[in-house]
């Protein structure tokens, strides 16, 4: 159900999609979706499209700069949200030597009934799939702050 | 005023194009935007760079895969979104043979004042626009569930 | 922390970073970001892949349609957007003669912990930067409608 947004300066195809599946991995493991829950739109760019400030917040970006923004439903913790950075950003560097200081990322949080995965329903507005209804119960639960 | 983002595989101008024409005739009809409130970015997309599951909550997918991404005003019923999924698959269906599998959708709402349709200024941050009145006006009367 | 999406068609690379860059000094100079938060990702398209409607809103658009869409934090009042929309398009005109008719921006506000600017940390999650404070104590004091 998320739809991911990954790009990046052009590389190789296999390059391109070694990022993809270390994303999705990442949010497999710390998000709680199932594997088959994989969306992602890769677009690569020429030199000078990708712009980014090479030392704010005195974090170190080279042109190996990675911009992935990620559109799911509403309801992580902070907790969750940090863990999700921090292991995508863990299995860039190991799986593809991706520098944990170039890998920005941005969420954009919605409600269930805004996503439509084919078949032109909305196959969430009724009734929440079981790994969020379980990903709610466990943040109810442990989340001095879940919002 | 809603922006809409077309991800697809490369295959004609005159596909890409139909494509885009068949999604804003849907939202014409389903949530109440005039004719003219037309602005949408297509993407096209080399192999490899749309990733989708081929059969994530059993439904198969293939390289006629899109991805749509709508940033509208907030405030349309579940039922008007699922009016849109629906009406969206079928003109795309009808019209460039699109399979209905192959359609993912995505809305993001925003408020009013967060669109400029141009000239530097806030069209909808003072008063909102008839279409948007009367949608709104409808809303009250029959949705149990607005939110 | 702005993430910023860039849509136009086609000129030089010199044109596209020009508009971004104007974009980025109008944005410094309205919504209170350092002038070291920037990231941008510029997409240029081939004809026919930017749609606009000419007229919508009284407002005349030609080819040199510029779709603008920014994440950023939340928060900021009706009247820093309007002056956010005012600026850019001034700029725009100013520095690369672009007209403030053919300027589409749209905002996508979210919470400081969906940002992650490098190094797989939520570096707003316990603490807001300086110039988010000073926004938002600005906003308390003199704005009748924030939100």
């Amino acid at each position: 159900m998320p739809l991911v947004r990954i790009s990046l300066n052009k590389k190789t195809p296999a390059f391109a999609h070694g990022v993809a599946d270390a994303i999705h991995h990442a949010m497999t493991e710390t998000i709680g979706i199932p594997v088959g829950d994989r969306f992602q739109i890769i677009t690569q760019h020429e030199a000078g499209e990708l712009i980014y400030d090479p030392s704010f917040y005195d974090i170190q970006r080279t042109d190996g700069f990675i911009a992935v923004q990620i559109t799911l439903a509403a309801g992580r913790t902070r907790e969750v949200k940090t863990n999700l950075y921090r292991r995508i950003t863990e299995l860039l560097q190991e799986r593809q030597d991706v520098r944990p200081q170039d890998v920005f990322i941005s969420l954009l949080e919605v409600a269930p009934e805004d996503f439509s995965l084919g078949d032109g329903k909305a196959q969430f507005a009724d009734a929440l799939p079981p790994h969020l209804q379980k990903l709610q119960a466990t943040a109810d639960q442990s989340a001095p702050h879940k919002h």
